[in-house]
Parts: structure tokens; sequence; C-alpha cells
């Protein structure tokens, strides 16, 4: 489901085949001409009085634009084995929060991260509010479940990967993680963090902090190490 | 006013005599006494049940902890002078919202920043959501008002900082921003950004993106460039 003019914008761009139909309030019409040309043709756009529009989503919703997406279904070997030769991907166990989903995904996408797998315990980033946090990162970054954490970090040393786990207590500062060809960054929820079992097979690496502060919010954690593992620039 | 074990632990350890009052769920009292042990003597801690506790505050308060601080009243110039020789402060100018408020206090508790002024038009960091989002960062890390924007630039050289003004179209990219013996760096609101008065004074620094994605979070913005600045480490 997808919510308000900048994340229609970057749907109807970046995946207007997958869009199935759209729903505007008809004061916004007209002014959503341009965003909406990419459309497909013969995808069904509604307007409707502010009113209906209320009554159709149950709530008042401001923003008085909404479209339906379909899901891509992506596998995770699909997804590393299409990955380029330099690749930055990121696996995320146990991200149950949409706000954190959302904002690990905007920075994704800000750094131009190659895919995201997620394991079984996080949460759908194709939910409503994840999709707006994101500014629309989880329409143009590909994800994939990838099992349990440990059957992620499998996958991901198959298919070349250097693994990161990071962690307040890794061993190795986050500015002397050797730069791959392959490089792919763990993160768990906060609070219980990574799992023991995986620590214990890759490399945990850690943002030095100011004495006293042990932990950063996951998002901004995935901001600080996409920042510094990106090839964009820098 | 203070919310939960972790924040009230952060403000008897850090500022125990500017707490006046704590109120805490009677079924809590017992497992608080070490939290509470670094009062000032003669502070009254109330306990009251949990139904009284949810008529006092208006709302079911799960968390079952509240305290009430004296706010701080430090001056702007005062805080400039009293910080060390290589010194990291953070101007903030148009921060209307508290979880962005709350996560910059956070990031800059994190990394050791010396100071937080704030101009005019910021929100107040004492708002009990920032103070919680901020996880405590709000009562250790000292913050003054500045005035208007272009008065904390002045400020801020006045006191012998090299001032950066983070912008998505900043001319400098934060990777090549020369490491000074005092440091302060602004951010502005997503959306309008720092002033264009701001910008024409100071260095623009951005951080570099992947094509198309213009804008970071505000507060992840905050913890990539603090980590970059900061001497705690790396």
């Amino acid at each position: 489901m997808v919510e308000g003019r900048v994340v229609l914008e970057k749907a109807t761009r970046s995946m207007p085949e997958r869009l199935a139909s759209v729903l505007v309030a008809e004061h916004r019409v007209e002014a959503l001409a341009e965003v909406l040309a990419p459309l497909a043709p013969g995808t069904p756009v509604y307007a409707a009085t502010q009113a209906v529009m209320d009554r159709v989503v149950g709530f008042p919703i401001h923003r008085g634009i909404l479209a339906v997406g379909r899901r891509p279904t992506p596998i995770a070997e699909d997804l590393l084995a299409q990955a380029p030769d330099r690749a930055l991907v990121v696996g995320l166990v146990g991200i149950a929060n949409h706000d954190n989903m959302g904002g690990i995904f905007r920075n994704a996408a800000a750094f131009g991260v190659d895919a995201i797998l997620l394991d079984d315990t996080c949460c759908d980033p194709l939910y409503r509010k994840a999709i707006r946090v994101s500014v629309g990162g989880v329409l143009s970054v590909p994800f994939a479940r990838a099992g349990s954490a440990l059957e992620m970090v499998d996958l991901l040393q198959g298919a070349g990967f250097d693994v990161m786990a990071l962690s307040p207590r890794g061993e190795t500062p986050l500015d002397e993680f050797p730069s791959r060809r392959r490089t792919a960054a763990l993160f768990g929820a906060e609070g219980p963090g990574l799992p023991a079992e995986v620590l214990g097979r890759i490399r945990g690496v850690r943002i030095e902090m100011s004495g006293g502060f042990d932990s950063l919010n996951v998002a901004t954690t995935s901001g600080i190490v996409l920042h510094r593992l990106a090839r964009v620039g820098g």
C-alpha cells in the first residue's frame, strides 16, 4: 500500500508495472498528472471526494493519495547471484519495529545497497508505515527472506561475501574493517542485538562511542555503517 | 519530566541534585533501590498504586516510573567558553520534531559532543518524548538557546569554531572536511534544510549519496557526521 505523493512518485518511476490501482482525492488529481504518467496503460486511477476516501480507508486520510502495488517475490539466492561483482548487502535479524525497518531501507537506498536479506523474525518492509518512513526506499532496494540468521550467514558466505556482525561489543572498530569486493553487514534489534551463534561465527564490528553510552538506534547505526562501506563517494 | 527506568537511571547518576521528586508504582519501588540511591538527601520519592498513578498522569502509564527535574538554564556563551580546547559542538536550526530532537541528542551523547546550541525555532529537548527517544542524552549533553541561526553562527565563530553547514547541496564532501581543533556542525530540518543566509556564510558539507536519493533523516545525518568528527576512536 503506497501512501502520499513522494512515495507514489518513487513507485510510478521505479515499479510502474507493479502498481495495480491508484485512489486519489479528486481535488488532487490535476496536480498529479506528471506523477501518474509512467503508469502502465490501463492501470485504473480512481478519484473520490475526501469524504468517500475517508470512509473507504476508515480514518481521515489527509494525504489523499493511495495506491495498491503487487508484492515482489524475489528469492534470496537469486538476489545474491544477480548482485554485481563489487556488492554491498545488508542482513537484518529480528528487526520488528516498522520505523527502524523503514529507516534502514531509507539509508540503504541513499547509499546504493544492492540487496537486503531478512531473517524469519523481521517485520514486513511493505507495511504501510515502513514504506512511508523509508521514503520509498523499500520500493527501490530489492529484498528477500533468507530463513534463520545462521542460514542467512551461510547464504552470504556461499555467495562470496565477507560478512560483518554489528555489535557494541564487536572486536573490530568499523574504521578498521578492510574493504572487500563483496561485503555484507548484519544488524540485530536494539536491546537483544544479534544472536550469540551469529556473533560466534563471523567478525564482530563496533562503532566506537563515548564512555557510558553503549548503543545507537539501529537505523542510525545502519546509516553510519553504510556511509562507511558505500562506494558512492567519500 | 523523566519517564522509565533507563532514563531515571541516567538522571540520578548525571544530575541527582536537579531531581525534585520521583513517583513510582508501588510494586516497582523495591527493584529501584539502587537506581534511587544517588538522589540528594530529602528528595521525596512517592509510591502509589498503578490505578492512582494512571489517574495522576491522565492515561495508563505502563512504565510506572516518573520524576520531575528542575530545568537547567545555561547560557550559550558560557557553554562555548567552558568547552575544552578540542571541542565538538552541534548547532540545530528549526528542528521541530521531538523524535529527531531526541535522536540527535542520543547520537551527541554517544559521540561525546561538548554542547548543543538551538535556534529560536527548535522544539524543547526536555519534552517528555524527546527525553525518552534520546535515552537520557538530553540530560547529559549540555544545551542552550542561541537566538537566530545567524546569531548562532556569530557566536560559534567568535568562540573560535570552524562551522560546517550540512546540506545535500554542500560543496565539500564530509570526508574531505579538514579536522580542526574546534568544530561545529549545523543541521536544519528535513525538507527546508538550513536557511540560505546560513549557507551563504559558512562552508556547506554534504554526505555523498547514491543517484536519485537526495536526503537522509536528520537524526541519521547527525549520527554519520558525529561519528566522522568524534575523537572517541576510529
